[in-house]
């Protein structure tokens, strides 16, 4: 890599970030400031819970609301800023996940699986949280297994109305959002009982709490108590017991009832209409993900700051230089912790972006596209994952990275870590999820998403001839270009070579997925029990999803840098990159190895390549993390502010 | 392996985990018990504080504060006892560190440094804590490199008192325990400068508060507020200005001032005696790391037993069988997310042993042995630092692996987590432990410990021949008779072979080692700067050191099983054993690729082993954690305790 300095143009570099939806972005800065949305710290569970609830009720006088909501009721209809915009709410978790549960998850099933009468009715009390509202999906014993949930909700023709009610402990409704405090509703997942038949898990709108905030008959409540993190949002227990809802609370749009019992529904298959119903819920997912990413970023921003500053041990002075202590950034086990990081948040970040303008131009399409919503449901689940944990592991390194300093609540790196760890377990279980998105993959998003039961597997097991087929979601023409004019596996080609890197990753993925594929076939013909058989594979089909992962997040970071305008900016974003790859293939190098899709010499060349990457950047390390432009403000830490600087003596950097 | 049921010797496997200190862990299982000492969770940080220095007052009534403490002032000596109680309260580790800073680094300090009149004056008051006291090490800007830290001691012999003063914002006392609320007197770590010679980092005796707890004039304490954990313990900062303390109050073992400032020491060499003194305080390193392996503990009991009966998905029904949902621990996924971690906390647990018995040994020896000295300095910066980094790593998992029931504070993890989160970092940062255990490593031990300087490494850059010593710290006539039974390097050696496993440990930390002296030293000759030579080599050096605890935890592990009294309980012990080192190679199993110790098909058979053993364990799982003897009311989790059994309507195991 050359030594030479690179000129960044950082509003070039801030407009790239910032992206399709840099508006929305810009006004979130201009909103989320001042006292009211300070991070803040040591408050009691009530002062938190009270704190994030007036901070909604602000927010609900600005325009963010309006973009995830129909303009039938006064919303903008623009999925992709409602995303972004929550995206943006780093400040204080819980008031992301707070606004979350209101408008994405509350408002967002209302708006999906209702139909325009609902809409009308309720939604405009949703943006203005003068109806709060809960999203009573999981129960105790089926977090993961949502097809599984045991509520019920039975309808009587005769007294026109749904009997809800929790059958038992398994059933009650566990860790929901504004149940415990604030929610005076709930969109309640129930299976429905008509005419004296199951039809499944549907949603329907059930009233839990009066004007005065008291439980109405039959709900009983619960809170969850204090937690790790998200203190500020009010989880709380559900249980019904002899609770009745008009008929028309059903939210119907894919199954409905009519005043004499019957059901009828646009979806044949139960199957099928279960899992349509959970896909138009993506959206909440997809903003996990990038709320992940945000509280990466902002723990990325604190110990890169304070990494530049903070010295240790002396190094002797040379050739009449003076003696003096070393930064700690100039440390390359420190790069090591930091700089790979911050490259795979980067390629998160374009990954993101590509994800939310799938969703966004998929809501706007005219006609449903099956294949395409499935893809869609299936890069959501692996992106929420890998983001996910890259989040929960990369603010850990900076927790350590700024040793004591990174303890003390005044620094915020204790609350972004405690508030950003639930990420990796809500809107699906990690590992759950990437058994999912393995499984589209297989069966090349044919079947119906999120099925993971026996039967299909015993289904794909006796399937004949099985090819991947790579479905590029970025550039295509781009990529293309890059791959055919790849050198080759040889042992020459440059490892800074785009095209070689992006079909080395594609390979990997190809191969992992076809050996599955082959592993899970001939188990089968062997004899196997498809469930033990599936088991027993469980690792390879993690590793499937992750290679996935891998090759659809670089495809974004390269579609990316190609939108860059700026020559010596984009020349600093193919370093990242290339540190984004070197670090993926390093750290699986034993893979290419085994599959011989690298030589030992090859993969000592990368860890090097590694070394020499992050002495390369770490001169641009903090412009790097400033360009995602998370306002001092949001950071709120001492140490990432000009501290050390002061502590020092140094003359502070200006910070804007 | 063998799918043949194994008997557990209950008694036995708790007699051979609570080995020589069984005493002593018995007693703590009769002493921290009832309502005082109960995990709490959603005190403020003054509760907690409270509670805390009741729970340390009523600990003082025990007998286990006399355990580190010299017989002269009433106490036991016995060290290794002290190190045990430590590690034995878990149910609430602010109080564990809290005593660790009162009878451990406060009391240890005053015991190692001091000399008979501090003792008799001042430990009795330390012991019943009568005298709360602070270790006043570490500055703001002096973590890791104590030997710079600014803080000054000035003799003058006019007045026959010391002056002790912060020059500077970089020299305030940070992080220290004790200082906000409770301490009365500290420990302080300063410049020693009589005679106009500076004599380098002493430590003094400096009372901070008057008998009502306010500060004495010309101290100044600052509170360091809420931390991610450990919030019953009251963190400060001290600053000195114009403070004078009595000539007598140096802790005077290692150097003395005469009335009329002459300055005097049995160790000539001002380097050597820094680092002997640094060197009597490994006592609170050691502690940590056991510290830590009870916190890993608790959060893998949590997190086995929920999994051992939590259900998720339904496995089809065969041949009559009914349908029922899958236990989650039946999960492959799940088994490797928990079982290898498990494995690795038993190997810890045998090293930790070894060591306190080596610090207990060492103690009582008659004579000094620098080497042996030496020694037990490295391999306890060595084992503090995987030891922590395993129960940061551990605890995290355990958390997603109880999905939303592992976020309720309700269920113990997160304050296990968010308490030993600062484990890495406290008593030395890990990466700069790693190192200094690596140079140990390069030197054979001759040099000072923990010289990390350029100047050291010139001299070492500069030497010859270099071999490998490799020291074996545990039933060395065992570990010899099993490797000379090794059948080799070859192809067809059994994987689960001892001698084999044992050799290949110790091969690959040969050749690391050898590998890193001959870089550096090649490095040198090439002109290259040294610190940067070395720094270049940062990430070589860390594996050094990763490699020397991986061996050195083995040896501790199979010299542990041959205590074992019990053939069938050995045979169980055997397979733990084996998954520790399956799953070190699988994580290592590139550089086993690289360097040709392992072609592709041993190592794809290393991962089908650990996929085995972890399927063979999973039957053991529970009984393997329970022997760790925490008691059911320090892990205080409901989850744990048969709150998921009661729930599916399971008669709930009994427990004691």
């Amino acid at each position: 890599m050359s030594e030479q300095a690179l000129r960044i143009d950082e509003a070039e570099l801030r407009g790239l970030l910032d992206g399709r939806w840099a508006g929305v972005r810009e006004r979130a800065r201009d909103v989320v400031r001042g006292e009211l949305f300070a991070p803040v710290y040591g408050l009691s569970v009530e002062e938190h819970r009270e704190r994030t609830l007036a901070q909604l009720l602000a927010l609900a006088e600005t325009d963010l609301p309006a973009y995830g909501f129909p303009a039938s009721v006064g919303g903008r209809d623009d999925i992709g800023a409602s995303v972004v915009a929550f995206e943006m709410l780093v400040a204080d978790l819980s008031l992301m996940v707070k606004m979350g549960v209101q408008w994405g998850l509350f408002g967002g099933a209302i708006r999906a699986l209702g139909t325009e009468r609902h809409h009308a009715e309720f939604l405009p009390r949703v943006m203005s949280v003068e109806l709060p509202g809960c999203f009573a999906m999981t129960e105790t014993g089926h977090g993961s297994d949502v097809q599984s949930l045991r509520t019920t909700a039975t309808y009587s023709p005769v007294t026109g109305d749904f009997l809800i009610e929790t059958p038992d402990e398994a059933a009650r409704k566990d860790y929901i959002g504004n149940a415990a405090r604030d929610g005076r509703m709930a969109v309640v997942f129930a299976r429905l009982r008509a005419d004296g038949e199951d039809h499944g898990v549907h949603a329907l709108l059930v009233p839990i709490r009066d004007e005065e905030g008291a439980p109405l008959p039959g709900v009983r409540i619960e809170d969850c108590g204090p937690k790790a993190g998200l203190n500020g949002v009010d989880n709380g227990r559900l249980w019904f017991d002899g609770v009745r809802v008009p008929r028309t609370n059903l939210l119907n749009r894919y199954g409905t009832v009519a005043p004499d019992g019957t059901y009828s529904s646009p979806i044949e298959n139960p199957n099928r209409r279960f899992f349509t119903m959970l896909g138009t819920l993506i959206r909440g997912r997809i903003s996990v993900a990038g709320g992940a990413g945000s509280a990466a970023k902002a723990a990325l921003a604190i110990a890169l700051r304070y990494a530049d500053t903070r010295r240790q041990f002396t190094r002797p002075g040379s050739d009449g230089e003076p003696e003096r202590e070393v930064r700690i950034l100039d440390y390359l086990a420190h790069q090591r912790k930091l700089l790979p990081a911050l490259a795979r948040t980067y390629a998160l970040h374009f990954a993101q972006e590509e994800l939310v303008t799938r969703l966004h131009e998929l809501s706007r399409a005219p006609r449903r596209d099956e294949h395409a919503q499935r893809e869609l449901e299936s890069r959501a689940a692996g992106l929420k994952a890998v983001a996910t944990w890259h989040a929960t592991e990369t603010i850990q390194t900076c927790r350590e990275a700024c040793g004591g300093a990174g303890y003390l609540a005044e620094n915020r790196i204790p609350q972004l870590k405690a508030d950003s760890d639930i990420f990796t377990t809500f809107e699906g279980d990690n590992t759950v999820l990437l058994q999912q998105l393995t499984k589209g993959l297989l069966t090349n998003f044919q079947d119906s998403f999120g099925d993971l039961d026996t039967m299909g597997l015993t289904r794909f097991m006796a399937g004949k001839v099985f090819e991947t087929v790579i479905e590029r979601t970025a550039a295509i023409p781009l990529i293309e270009r890059l791959i055919a004019a790849s050198p080759g596996r040889g042992e020459d080609a440059d490892l800074y070579n785009r095209g070689w890197q992006l079909e080395l990753f594609e390979d990997r993925e190809k191969h992992i997925i076809e050996g599955l594929a082959g592993r899970l076939r001939r188990s089968r013909k062997d004899g196997g029990d498809a469930f033990e058989v599936f088991n027993r594979a469980q690792d390879h089909v993690l590793a499937a999803g992750r290679a996935h992962m891998d090759r659809v997040v670089l495809e974004a970071f390269v579609a990316g840098i190609d939108r860059c305008g700026d020559k010596s900016t984009a020349k600093l974003l193919n370093r990242v990159c290339d540190l984004y790859v070197m670090s993926v293939i390093e750290e699986d190098r034993a893979w290419f190895l085994e599959h011989e899709r690298l030589s030992t010499s090859r993969t000592k060349a990368v860890t090097r390549a590694v070394d020499d990457l992050c002495r390369g950047l770490r001169p641009y390390a903090v412009q790097l993390v400033d360009a995602f432009g998370l306002r001092d403000e949001w950071l709120g830490a001492p140490i990432a502010l000009g501290s050390e600087h002061a502590r020092q003596g140094d003359a502070a950097p200006a910070r804007g």
